[in-house]
C-alpha cells in the first residue's frame, strides 16, 4: 500500500512525481523555536542537484526549495513545515519506450501489477527525483539535533573500493563521487566514463558515520536503533541492503574477534566508558552507545541501460527494450545525501523519542 | 523508546523478559474464520526450542504456548489473540556476575545508559527468549497467507558457508544447524563444537525464501516491501545486516549483470511474466514482482563468552568479565525461525494492505 | 505535539496557515484508478469557501485547488495526492491587536504555553481556514466510497433549533445557513445578522448523515467507529461536542426506549434485517449496522468578538482585547462542509480496513 | 477492523473475552525508574469490580491483577509492562439465548456482519468486562503523571441530574453510584432498583475533572486534546457521546457567554494567567490552559433488557429476545473509574508526547 511518511513524532511525508508540477514533503513534529530558512536547507539541496557533473544525469533541475508553512519571523512554529520544489526540466517525451515495454529491473511492470496503471514518465513517483524531498526533510532534522554530525561517502562503485588508509575527510567534498579516497575518485572517474558512454550503469556502496550521538537513543528491540536505520535506508529507491557496524562481516567473526572491550572514560568515573573497537556500529541491545554510529548501504545499478535486455509489454508479448532519456550512470553516488538525510531524520526522531520517555523530571 | 508493536494493520505486541513468569504476544487484525489451534503454533516453537541439542543454549524449556483470547470454537473471531508462554526455567542466580560489570557487545551498557536501571536476570527483555513471541505470532500470520511458503536456513556459521550445488531442501530439518547442505552441516558440527567448548561463540547468516507472492505486495518508497523486512529482521536481536536478493553484490555489478530478463508467461499472455534472473529477490520498486522472495541476515556472535573481556562497572571502574550462565555458540541458528516468524508477519501484513488499498469492487 | 495526520490506512496531512503562501493536503493510501480532477473537488470548496454571503468572513479567497501529484491521465495511480490552495486574500495589518495580547477563548495563551512563540496572523494555524485542505481531501475520499451519501446541515444557532416536520434536504442547499428548515432559515437571517452587526458571535449544530454505509465497517473498541467519528469531528477548529446517535438524550433514557427492534429484511431471510428505530446512529458495539450513521457536532461561538474582554498581555499584565478583523459570525455555519468532509475520510478509511481485514478470497 | 491498541509514544493493547480464561493489557512506553507493583493498580480495579453492590451485575470476578513483566525490583524497567486479571466467574450457559438471536442494540448483530462469527458468550470481547484492562492501564498512567488528578463522577442516572450546590468530592466514594451529591445518591438507590427489578436498564452521564494539567499539552488540530479525550471516552462500550467543557451547551451561547477572561495570576506577571471561566473545559486550541480538564460522557442504557424487543434470528427469521443472564441496570456506574483510566492515559500520553517536541535543550 501506498505509504508516503515516515517517523514515530517527528515525521515526514513525501509527494511529487518526476515528470509533475513539482515535488515536496511536510515535516510534522519539529520542535518550536528553531533558527530555519530557504538557506539551512538549500546548500543539501545542492549537493545532491542532479546535472552538476558529467557522472550524473543531465535533467538540469535548479531543486529551489520554499518553505510554505511552518515558520514564522525565521524561526519554526512546532507546526507543520511544507517544503516545495519545482519540477522545471521535464522532458516526457523521452519516454514513450517506457510505456511500450516494462524495463526489467526498474518498478514498472511491480507498479502495474499492483496499481493497474502507471505514471510512465521519468518512472513517476519511482524516480530517484523524489529523493529530493527527503534531502530538504533532513536538513530541517539536522537542525534538531545540532551536536550530531551526519556524513556519508562513496565506499565503492562497481565493486571499486576505497582505501581506508587514504581516509581524507575534506576529499569528500572536492570531487564529483564524494569519494574520501583521492586515489579512488581519481580511478573511478574513468570507471563511471566508460559506464556512462556505454550506457550502462554501476552499482555502489555509501557509507554514513554519525558523531555526537549520546548514549541512550533508540529501542531494545521492534524498533531498535539498527532497525530504524534499516528502514530509513532500505526505502531509498535502488537500495538492496543495509549493514551496521560490522554487519556482514561480523557473521564470520567468533565472539572475542566481534567484542567492544570498554574502559573507563577519559574524563573519570562519571564520564561514559572509552570504547577500545566499534564491531557494534555504536548501536548495542538496538541503542546507542556514545560511539560514532556506523553504516554500510547497497545501491544496485539501475536498470536503465542502453543494452537490450529482453522483457514483455503490458499486453504480454516478448520484445525488448533500451532505456534512452537522462539516468545517472551510478545512482549510488547522489544517494550520499540522500542516506545522510535519512540518517539525520531516524536520529531526530529518536532524540524526541528519548526525550519523551527518558526525559527529565519534572513531567511537564 | 520502547516500542513493542510492529506491523500496520497486522499488528502484533510482544511483553516479557528472560527471567519473569512468562512471555507473550498480542496478535491484532488478524482476519476472522481462520482455524486456529495451539497444534498450528506449537510446532513452530520447537523449532526454535532451547535445549535440543547441545549446539544450542542448555536452558529447558518446553515452550508451551496457550491462546488465551480470540480464538472461539476453533476459529479466530477478528478480535486480538493472546498468546503466553510460561518460562520454566529461570536460573537468575547465573545472573550476578551480570549485575556486577556491562557485558561488552551486549545490551548491559546501553540499557543503564536508557533507563538508568536494567533487569540484569538473563538479559532481561534483550534475552533471545524474546524471540519465542515471535514465532508464535508469525504462526498466525502464515495462516493468513496459506498459499505462501516462507523458508529460511543457516547459509554460514563463522564465515563457513554452504555449497549450493548440494542444496537439499528437505536437509534442513535434518540436522541441528538448518543447514541445507549435508556436508557443511557435518563441518559446523565440529565448529560449533569447538567454540562451544571454548566457551566463545559463533555469527552466522541466514538466508530465506518466501514463495507463493504474487505481484503487487508492498509499497513504492518508505514502506518499500525491503524496507519493511529490513525493518522486521534487523529488529532480531544480534542481527547487524540485511539485503534484498543481490544485496552487497549488486553494487558490484553493471546494470547488465543485473538485469531479471523477462519474457512471456508460461500459461500465455494473460500470465505474468517468466524472469530470467532474480538478483532483485523477487522486489522491484518495492514491490512484488511474483518471483521468490530472498533475503539474507547476518548474525553477529553473542557477546556472551567464556573469554574475560575489559570492561567497566556502572560505577565507571574498570574491569573484566567473563560470562557463564547457559548461552548459545551461535545464536543465529535458533534464529532461523525468527527470521521465518518476521517474514510471514510482513508479508502477512503487506497482503492485507494490499487488499486494503487495491482489493476487489465493490469499493471501486 | 503537533500532529497533523489523521487516517489509518487512508491517511491524509495537512500544512499551512492562514497568512502564508498557500495552504495544502496530502492524501496517501488512495486506492488506485479513481477518475480524479480539480473538478471533483472543487464544488466542495466551494461551499465552504468565505465571503459568499455576508453572514459568512468577509475574506474573500478564490479556494482554487491545485492537484501536483498523485493522478495520471485523470485517474489515481495509488501515490500520494498533493493538493495545494493558494492564499490570496491576507491582511495581516488587522492582526497587530492580537500579538498584543491574547484573545481569551482563542488559542493564543495556549500556543505560547506550549510552543514559546505563535504566528498570530489570522491565528495560524489554528485559523479556520485550514478546514479547506479537509474539505479538498475529503472530496477525494468520497470517491473513495461512491455508494456512501454523506450530507450535514445546521441544526441549531444560538440556541434556535429547526422543526424536523419541515426538513427539506433540498433546502440545505438554498439558503446561506445550510439549514434544511425553510422557516429556521428565515429567524437564523435575523439572528446571524444582529450578531454580526453587533460584532459578537453565535455558537451552532451541525447534523450530518451518511448513508448507504454498509454493515461490518468499524471496529468493536478502541477504534469504535464512534471514536473514529468522535475523533475527526472533535479534532475540528471550535467543535466542543460530538453525539452518535440519540446521544446525550439516550443517557437519560431506559433500555426498553432506546431499543431498535429488528424485523426481517424486505428483501427477505438473506437480506440484512430492517430497523424500527436507530437510536444508536447506525453504529452498534463500534460496528455500523446499515442504518443511517447519525452525528451531531457542536460548534462553540467564536471567541472573536468587538466585545472588550480582560485578558493579559504575553508580558502577563492586564488589559482587554476588542477583535476586529474579518470573522465569522457563526463558524458552525461553514463547518457543514468541514464535518461532512471528515466524516467522508473516517468512513472511506474504515471501508479500506474492513477490506483489509475481512475483505474476499483469495486471501482467506 | 479490529484495532485494539490506544495511545501515541504511551501505547497500550488490550485483549480477552469475558468468557475466556483472563484478560489483559500490555503498556508500552512507559517512563522507566517508576516505583509499581500490583498495590498500585488493585484499588483502582476494585473501585471497578463488579458484584460490589446489588446496583452492579452479581458476577463475583476478584480481578485480582498481576504484573508479568515491565517491572525489576518494584521499578518500571521502560520495557513492556503486561497485566493479566483472570476469569473466574464465567457462566456460558446463560448465553444460548445470546446465541439463537440478536439481541437489538448490541453488538451481536454488527459481529455477524463484519466477521461472519462471533463470540457470543457474555458478549465475547464486546463486554464491559474489557474495562477492567483499561483500569489497570489507568493505574500505570497515573504513575506518569502524579502531579495530576483525575476524578470522576455520575452525574446524572435516566435523566435524574445532581445538584452541583451540593457538590462534595468525599461523597463520590461513599455510595454506590459515585455520586457527588447525597440527596440524589438516595433518590438513584431508588431509580436503579427499580430498574433492576423490572429487567430494565438505564443511561447515565459521567462527569470527569482532570486537575493539576499545566498549560502546553496536547496539539492544535487533528490531535486537539479535545479529539484524544473524545476518542478515548467515545471508545469506551456503550459511550455514545462526550462533550468537553460546555459542549453543547456552548453552542447555544453567543461569544461574550462563551469568554473565559483572564488576568494576571496570583504569583505575579511570571506565572500563568488567572482565568474568570472555564466554559472551555480547560483546552484552547486543542492545548490545555492550565485550568483544569472538564468532560462529560454520555452511556446508554444497556441493550440488555428483560422485557422482549423484537428482532431476527442469525438465519434472518423473525423472533423476539429478553436478556437474562447477569447485568449491569446501569453500566454507567461502572464507567466512572473506566473514565477516569482512560482520561488519565490521554493526558499521560500527551504529557510525553509534549515533552519530546517541547521539552527543555539540551536535546538528550
Amino acid at each position: 500500500m501506498s505509504w508516503n511518511s515516515f517517523g514515530r513524532v517527528l515525521r515526514f511525508t513525501t509527494w511529487g512525481e518526476s515528470h509533475g508540477p513539482a515535488i515536496g514533503a511536510v515535516v510534522d513534529g519539529c520542535p518550536p523555536g528553531l533558527a530555519l530558512s530557504e538557506d539551512d536547507i538549500q546548500p543539501w539541496l545542492d549537493r545532491r542537484r542532479p546535472g552538476t557533473s558529467r557522472f550524473t544525469t543531465q535533467r538540469r533541475e535548479p531543486d529551489r526549495v520554499r518553505i510554505l508553512s511552518g515558520v514564522f519571523e525565521g524561526r519554526t512554529t512546532g507546526t507543520p513545515i511544507s517544503l516545495l520544489i519545482d519540477n522545471v526540466d521535464q522532458r516526457s517525451k523521452d519516454y514513450t519506450e517506457v510505456a511500450r515495454a516494462y524495463r526489467p529491473g526498474h518498478a514498472d511492470y511491480a507498479y502495474d501489477a499492483k496499481y493497474g496503471l502507471r505514471d510512465h514518465r521519468g518512472g513517476g513517483r519511482s524516480s530517484a527525483r523524489e529523493t529530493a524531498s527527503r534531502v530538504a526533510a533532513g536538513a530541517v532534522a539536522r537542525l534538531v539535533i545540532p551536536a550530531v554530525r551526519v556524513r556519508a561517502w562513496v565506499e565503492a562503485i562497481g565493486g571499486d573500493t576505497v582505501d581506508h588508509a587514504r581516509f581524507d575527510d575534506a576529499e569528500i567534498d572536492r570531487n564529483p563521487f564524494f569519494c574520501p579516497d583521492p586515489v579512488a575518485a581519481a580511478r573511478w572517474e574513468g570507471l563511471v566514463d566508460a559506464a556512462r558512454k556505454a550506457g550502462s550503469s554501476l552499482g555502489a556502496v555509501v557509507a554514513c558515520e554519525a558523531t555526537g550521538v549520546p548514549a541512550g537513543w533508540g529501542a531494545p528491540l521492534y524498533a531498535k536503533l539498527d532497525a530504524e536505520l534499516a528502514a530509513a535506508c532500505m526505502g531509498i529507491n535502488a537500495v538492496k541492503g543495509v549493514e551496521i557496524g560490522d554487519g556482514f562481516a561480523a557473521a564470520a567473526l567468533s565472539g572475542e574477534a566481534n567484542a567492544d572491550p570498554m574502559r573507563p572514560g577519559d574524563a573519570g568515573a562519571g564520564d561514559g566508558p572509552t570504547f577500545l573497537a566499534n564491531h557494534a556500529g555504536g548501536i548495542a541491545g538496538g541503542i546507542s552507545t556514545g560511539q560514532p554510529i556506523c553504516l554500510r548501504v547497497a545501491f544496485k545499478p539501475t536498470s536503465s541501460i542502453l543494452t537490450p535486455v529482453a522483457t514483455v509489454t503490458p499486453a504480454g508479448e516478448a520484445t525488448s527494450i533500451a532505456t534512452r532519456g537522462r539516468h545517472d550512470p551510478c545512482v549510488g553516488i547522489r544517494g550520499v545525501p540522500v542516506v545522510e538525510a535519512m540518517v539525520a531524520l531516524v536520529l531526530a526522531d529518536q532524540a524526541l523519542l528519548h526525550r519523551a520517555q527518558c526525559g527529565p523530571p519534572p513531567l511537564r
